[in-house]
Order: C-alpha cells, then sequence, then structure tokens
C-alpha cells in the first residue's frame, strides 16, 4: 500500500520502520528530516513537507501534541488540502477530544476519511509490533487498515464508529495510569513515613495484584529510578490536562484527575518534568513534607 | 499443636476448619457459639469464653474491628489475663496501627508475645489454605508459626519485626484497593458520560493492566454487580479511616484517603454501606452529578 | 468626552446611563439594539456595528466573556480596526488574563491604548455609581480616565502598569468570593446536619466577621434564597474556570478552585446554573448525601 | 457568687480576673500554680487540686483540649466527683462533640447541670471583657449565667438547649476562619506568582469584604506576620480535626477541612505549628511550589 507517515519520534520512527519491513511503500516527513534516514536506506522516501506525505491513499500521523498535529494537518503545507478523496488520516497519537471531532468533520467535508487510533506501549514494544491499538471510525475504513494495525500491534481493540471515542478512551487509560501512579506514591510514602521497608510493601502489592504494569511503575517508584525515558511526567500532566478538558465537554468533575494534576504541576515546579512519571511520587512526598 | 482460635466469621471459619485439617488440636470461640458446630463434629472444642481458648501457646484471632480485637483481649473474660507466659497471639484481622502497638506493648508487659499477621485473600481462597499472610513480629516467633502459617495460606511475607508494620502495610494495601476503584469509577464515568460503550474500556484496562484483582473490581463496576459478598463498601471506609489515623500517628496527609473517604460516606448514606466496594462507582457518580 | 460604550446588559446599561447624565457624547452599541433604547431619548446615539462605537477616543467594553469581547474587537466589524490611532480601550468585564495580555498587545501594535477596569458590585451599586473599580494600565492613560471612573464608580484602585494584573486581580476576587461560599456552605450543612438552627450559626458568623459581603451570601444560603439575579453560579463556574486557567499561566495550581469547580459542575447539571451563586450550597450537600 | 474557676491560660486568666472585678468570690485552679498569683493578691483563693474548686454552685473551665478538660473532671481530684447536686459546670474552651455529648450526659446522672459556652476572641477580647459567647444548655440554667457571662462578653448567642450544639457553632466557627485562610492564602499565591503586588489585592479584599476579621489575617498573610501569638496553626489543624470527627458524628464529610487539614499538617512538619494560623498561607505555597 502507498502510505504516508508523519512523526518519526520514538513512537513513530519504529512504527514506520515495521510497515516499511512489511513491504509498504513509505513517504515519511518529519520536522527535523535527519530522523528520518534510517529509513531512506530501506526505500523510504523522503517528504520535504507534510503536504507530500498527505498525497497517499493512507496517512499515519504519530505526532507529540494537539498543537503538532494541528500544524500538520492545518498548516500551510498541511495534509488536508493535499490529501486524495477518499484517502483515510489515521491518527495514533494521543490528542483532545475537540480536535479528534473536528478533524473528523473537516476531513468528512472533504470526502476524507478520518480514524482516531491511539496506542498503548513504549517504544520497544512498538519496535516488537506489539503496541495495543485502539481504534475509532467508519467500519468499513477500519477493515481497510485492519492489516496495517497487525504489522503494527500485537492487539486492535474497536472502540466505535466514531474517532473522538478513542481519544477519551485513550486519555481514560492515562488518567486511570496517573491515578494508580498517585495512590502508590501516597501508600508508599505512608509506609516509609511508618518506618518500614518500601520493597516490602512493593512485594506485597505485586503479589496481590500480579500486574507488570503496577509492578513496573511501583518499582520505579521504590527504586527512585526517575531517568528519562518511558512516561514523562510533563507529558502525563499534558494527558491529565486533556483527560479534565474530556470530562469538562462531557460535563463530569473528575477530582482525582484534579488532584493528580496539582503534584504533577508540583513536579514539574520542581524541575521534574523531563523526568518518568514515576517521579510523581517525589511531588507526592514533598506535599506531604517528607522532603 | 494446641491452639486457640477466636473469630468463627466468613474468614476465620475456613481457617480454622484448616488448622483442624492439618492435625492441630483447636480450641474455638466466637461471639454466637452457632457459628462453631461445623467445627465440632470434627474435634474442635467449644470454649465458652475468650479466656478459655486463650488458655494454649498459640491463640489466633480473626475478629471484626479494633472494638472486637479489644474486648476479646482486654474484655472481662479476655486472654490477656488468660494465656500462659511465652504463649504467643496472632492477630490475622485488619486492625489500627495504635491498637498492633498497645497489644505489642501489653503482651511484651505479660511475657506473652504478640504478632501481626494480617491476610489478603477472600472467603473462597480462606477455605482454599490460599491465603496471602503478610506477618511481622520477633523472629523466632514467626519461625514457629511458620507450618501454621503454610496451612493457611500461599505465601507469607515477612513485613518485619515489629508487629505494627504489618498492620501499616496492610492499610497501605487497602488504601490502594480503595484508590484504584475510586480511579476506575470516575474513569469510566468519563467514558459513559461521553457516550461511550463502558465494556469497550473494560477491555482496554483488563489488556494494559493484566490483573486479576483489577479486572474483577473493574468488572463489578461496569455490570453494576454489586449484591453484598466480597469487600464490604462500609469496611472499606472503615480501612480507610484506619489509614487516615495511621498516616496521622506518622504524620503523613492521604489526600487521596481523603477524596475516597467523602465518596464512601456517600455511598453509606445513600444506602449502599452493605454493597460490594465496586458500588464506590455509583457514589462517584452521584458525586458527579450522573445520578 | 466623545465616548463609545459597547455592551448594554445589566451592568453596562447602568453605567452607559451614567456617563451620559455626566454630560458626555455616547455612541452605543448591543448586539440587540432594542436595551439601547432608555439611552436614546437621553442624547445617545446607536450605532449599528462596534466599528461605529470604535471611532471615538475611548471605547468602553462590557460585555459577558471572552468569546463576546474577541467578537466584538477581531470581529468583521470590530473595534480594532475602527479605533483612530492614540483612542483607548477601557474593558472593564471579567475576562481571561490570556486575551489581556493578547488585547494589550495587539492594541499597542496599532498605536492604541489598552486599559483592563473590571469592576465588583451589582446593577443596583452601577445605577448608582458605587463600583468599585480595579484599574491597569498606563499611568498617563489612567490619569485621563480618572474623572469617567470617578462617574462609575466610588473607589478606584490601580493594580499596575499591566493590563492583564486587574484582570488577575478580579478573578482572584471571584475565586476568594466563590471559596468562602464553599466554606459557608460546608459548615452550614455540618450545622444543620448535627441538628441545629442554622439561623444561629448565621448569626454568629454575621457578628464575628461583620462583613457586609459575607453576611448577605450567608443569609441566601439559610434563607435558600436562590433565585436568578446577583451573581449566577454558572458565571461562578465560568470565572472559576478563568481563574484556574490563570493559574495555569502562572504555574500554580489551585486546589480550592478545584474543589468549588467540582461542586458548581455539580450544580450546573443539576439545573442550578441560572441560580445566584448561593445555589452551590445545594451542590455541596448533594456531594454530601444530605438530600 | 461563688465561683471555681479552673485553667488561668492566656483567655482564663484575664477571665477570671473579670469575675473577680465584679465582685465574684473566686477559687480558682491551675496546672502550674504560680499562673494563679497575679489573681490571689486581689482575693481569690487557690485550689490545690481541681475537686477544691469544683465545690462551688458554678464551675467554669477554660482548658487547652479534650485531654486537660477529662482530667480536670474524670481525673483523681476531678470536679466530677467534688460538684455539689445542683451546680452548674460551664465549659468555656473548644472541645469535641463526643466529650460535650458525654459531659452532658454523665454530669446529668450525678444530679449537676452541663453548659457549653465557648467564646470568640483573642485574649485581648478577654481583658476587654469583649468576648463573644455561644451558649448552649438548659434554659434556666443559661438565665442563671446570664449575669456571669455578661461580665465576661459583649454578646451571648444562646445556641440552643442541649450543650453539644455550643460545640459544634464553635467548630463550625473556626472551620469556617481556617477555610478563608486557606482561601485566602491560594488566591494571594496566584497574585504574587502572576507578578503582582499583594498589596493592591489586599486593598481590593479588604474594600470588598470590609471585615475586620477577614482584613487581619490577609494583612498577616501578606506582611508574612507569622510571629506566635493570636490562634497558632496547630491549635487551627486541632480543631480542624475536631471539626472532621463532628462530621464523622453527623455523616457529613467535609472536603474543605480535609484540603486545609493536609495544608496545615504540611506546615507542621515544617515547623509552623507555633506560629500563627496565617502561617497557612506558607505551607499553601509550598504545596504549590512556589518556595
Amino acid at each position: 500500500m502507498d502510505i504516508g507517515f508523519i512523526g518519526l519520534g520514538s513512537m513513530g520512527l519504529p512504527m514506520a520502520a515495521n510497515l516499511l519491513k512489511a513491504g509498504h511503500s513509505l513517504t515519511v516527513y518529519n520536522r527535523s528530516a535527519s530522523k528520518a534516514h534510517p529509513l531512506l536506506s530501506d526505500g523510504a522516501i523522503l517528504a520535504s513537507a507534510p503536504s507530500e506525505a498527505g498525497r497517499h491513499s493512507v496517512v499515519f500521523t504519530m505526532v507529540a501534541d494537539d498543537e503538532a498535529l494541528e500544524s500538520v494537518v492545518y498548516g500551510d503545507k498541511g495534509i488536508l488540502a493535499s490529501m486524495p478523496k477518499g484517502a483515510i488520516h489515521v491518527s495514533m497519537s494521543t490528542v483532545s477530544v475537540s480536535l479528534a471531532k473536528r478533524l473528523t468533520k473537516e476531513h468528512e467535508a472533504r470526502g476524507q476519511q478520518f480514524v482516531a487510533a491511539p496506542v498503548m506501549g513504549r517504544p520497544d514494544a512498538a519496535a516488537a509490533g506489539q503496541l495495543r491499538i485502539m481504534a475509532a471510525g467508519d467500519e468499513a475504513t477500519l477493515a481497510t487498515l485492519k492489516p496495517l494495525f497487525e504489522t503494527l500491534g500485537q492487539q486492535i481493540i474497536v472502540i466505535g464508529s466514531d474517532p473522538y471515542m478513542a481519544a477519551v478512551i485513550k486519555l481514560a487509560n492515562n488518567f486511570l495510569l496517573v491515578s494508580v501512579v498517585e495512590a502508590y506514591s501516597q501508600a508508599n510514602a505512608l509506609v516509609e513515613a511508618s518506618g518500614i521497608d518500601p520493597e516490602k510493601y512493593f512485594e506485597c502489592v505485586s503479589s496481590v495484584w500480579a500486574s507488570p504494569m503496577l509492578s513496573r511503575y511501583a518499582k520505579l517508584v521504590v527504586d527512585e529510578a526517575f531517568a528519562p525515558g518511558g512516561f514523562k511526567l510533563e507529558l502525563a500532566l499534558k494527558d491529565v490536562r486533556l483527560a479534565l478538558a474530556a470530562g469538562e465537554g462531557a460535563k463530569v468533575p473528575l477530582p482525582l484527575a484534579d488532584l493528580a494534576k496539582q503534584h504533577l504541576m508540583l513536579g514539574v515546579s520542581r524541575g521534574l518534568g523531563e523526568k518518568d512519571l514515576a517521579a510523581l511520587s517525589l511531588a507526592v512526598k514533598a506535599a506531604m513534607g517528607l522532603d
């Protein structure tokens, strides 16, 4: 298939590589072109603007945030103008519910398709083609995309027929993740402040919950292993804000998101924005007077 | 071994039965004696007061709350007065940190041993001898108890040498559980209020976290299956209060426990106290205006 | 002085009338022109578009929210294009800090002046020329405006030289007001739920604080007098959101604003949006399970 | 009248002095007897135990907290045993609702009267006989006490016929005070973090609310004048805990009290416990990352 791929960051690059390996013809674009080099030797074509990558029947976007996606779609050389009728824009990043709704409407107005298909999984899962993909959009369109999704991920969950639905689910997932890290941070602080070895608590939690995901973050908290990588605290803050905005849209207050936002903001103000989300535990301790 | 066993509720009864099956000689006590009948045919001796069950080298207690434990220990015919020197009191219920500290001190003053060994697991796990036991106390004493713990549980985690430590860990476990149910309830409400099938969100969460524990509670929330049984909402409120009290003792504020307490209190005032903890999701929705 | 006045709602109309009475020549604009009629018989000129009202040396705006102000300034027939060089735009409504900053920059780029001068006081105070005006902007410009402010208000507090400063102060004022109503609502609920006459608590609070403002809102809470009028709950929610946005801009989390927002959203979802802010007390009770 | 007076701290001493000046015969008791010396030269009799002061028809207590009051009443040489039938115990300190209820019952069982009459006002108001007294108890008993209350205070508000009612009202008052200081602290932090002179905000708030009480605390926050004296932060924390306990008793969650408690605990852990309640603003800033 002739595919455009925009956004070659730590997630986008291995995803594009997998599509290439699966035999697809790829035209790639990234704001700093040098990131594309590893793909070019494998046959990818480098586009000099998003609009060039947009001239294909399927265009993936995997960019940092709403602002980046808006620029790629609506900018001077954006894909909205260059995409052919009937072409599909597959947005795989985490974006706001309102942008998902706007893109749905504006692609539709031009006879194009929009699919939201955000992913769960880190760069190593992306490289292994082991992502979890939560897709929402027109049923037939999703059927067309199925082989591509199977190249990228181990599991595809179809959320519904309206793309914004996948955006909500992704934000609800990240909201839950941040809340669990917040909860573990507080529980762990109680344990430590009570003079108990946090490793013992970690052992209990790992055993009771038997969740690789929970154990991973809990271990980072206990080991104070906050080096950059994984899910950055400032991105978690961004996503919590998007979850709150989604809540505003659905007229739902989210007190836990408010609480996590307060602590994430404290974390950023203490210089932890680039650290792993697990560094939220430091902000939690600071708010408790344990520093 | 000659064992006293006090408290034959939904957890204590199967635990006592397992000790009996393992060949130990049991003297049992329960406030309403009829609960003891199934054990008597298997050879257990019925005590007419806690003090009688207390006259053995090891005395287990598995009662409802601090008040019940205080009455069993300090009451008119309590075990404190009847336990021989060198005997061990093994408290397996969830109790306050302050009571754990007080029992440690007062048993010690009489030359007795106190061990806190609260458990994770429901009545079916108790019946199967598959509990998780978090034990804290004197090292040699724990070694003595090891075969008994192995009869009762699949895993013994030694938390430390001071009994209060196990009390803190148990409360931290339950605080985490309540927090996760609170978080899932809020995320689920966002999903529903956004017009999305909550089953889809459940599917994503189950997949991402891969935790039987999380999936069990999330399913109860999605199915609105709140019938009594499992972990009652009013007991969760009791444990959150104990966690807050433990926080006060350690000078640690726990904002998430405060938030959960507010919603659990709302749940109780709406008549959900006897329902499963998962009914917290109803209180969360009410606080959001979604009812 | 030749003055343009845009926005003739419950606040703007009496303010414009006072300027007219003081002998100024007024060109007025309102989206629904009929609101202007009372002024025309006193000599005001009716503009058919904001741009017409904008062709004067001083242009006041007193509109509902950011959106209305943006339309009046940046719209097709907005004042930004029509205002002469050196003219002054005096914004007296409650607007976001970011819009205040943007207006400052864009008026400056065209050689125009921008002053933010939000007010405290209700329609009756506006009619009596008894508003409190919090003004921020260029010192000389404020000196020019002083006689006009004295016509409109009893007290002018100069906040600083940058207009956004008055926007922050206004939001901080309203945030404090909402917080105090939230606090009184909770305290009052405790009193009522304890079986005590809320009038007695009102009497104590009135006496201890001796604040007409606090007593007014407390009385509305006690009397459950929530009929529309005064400060509407949904406008309070809008302002709390603007305060939170100002907090985001200044990197300051505001947990009390988060809490009030949760209860205000609950109030709106229970149909109280049009009621007085004092109706927040009903939402607070609902969140407590007291309804 | 023959009066016993127990508790000669910064409040009790000037109150006792006023009763003496008004011609009453006083038997006084204080844990450290030296505090009583100024009164002895004016004719007061020094009791060597609470029981001695308790042998009068009216006994005032003005002590630090529940623990102190329990010791004075129930202790070895407590007043419960020494008070004559028909005598009145007037508790003027801030105590828990549950202790107020217990004292009501136990005094009644011995044919004695119990009145709760907590006060608002600082030591200078106590010295000037300008306290505000919130009294609850038997109507005829209150009538008997009226002349004494008029000697001590400028205003007597009769809350109801059951003593616990005055305890609730006092806690609701202090809860409101702490909440207002919390709200002002947050609003003030927003103003400062936005680069605005906090004096300007203080000026607006003073003008809008016109409350000497609010202005006093706001000024302390702005001036960072936290020297000991007035209402100590750790006592505010104690009272917030009592308000939360009152809420538990009335089945009312108080989220604002939870929030204030978190910040007051942070304040104590930062060594601010002895400072004025206004130092809560430092804890608020710390929790926001502004320190």
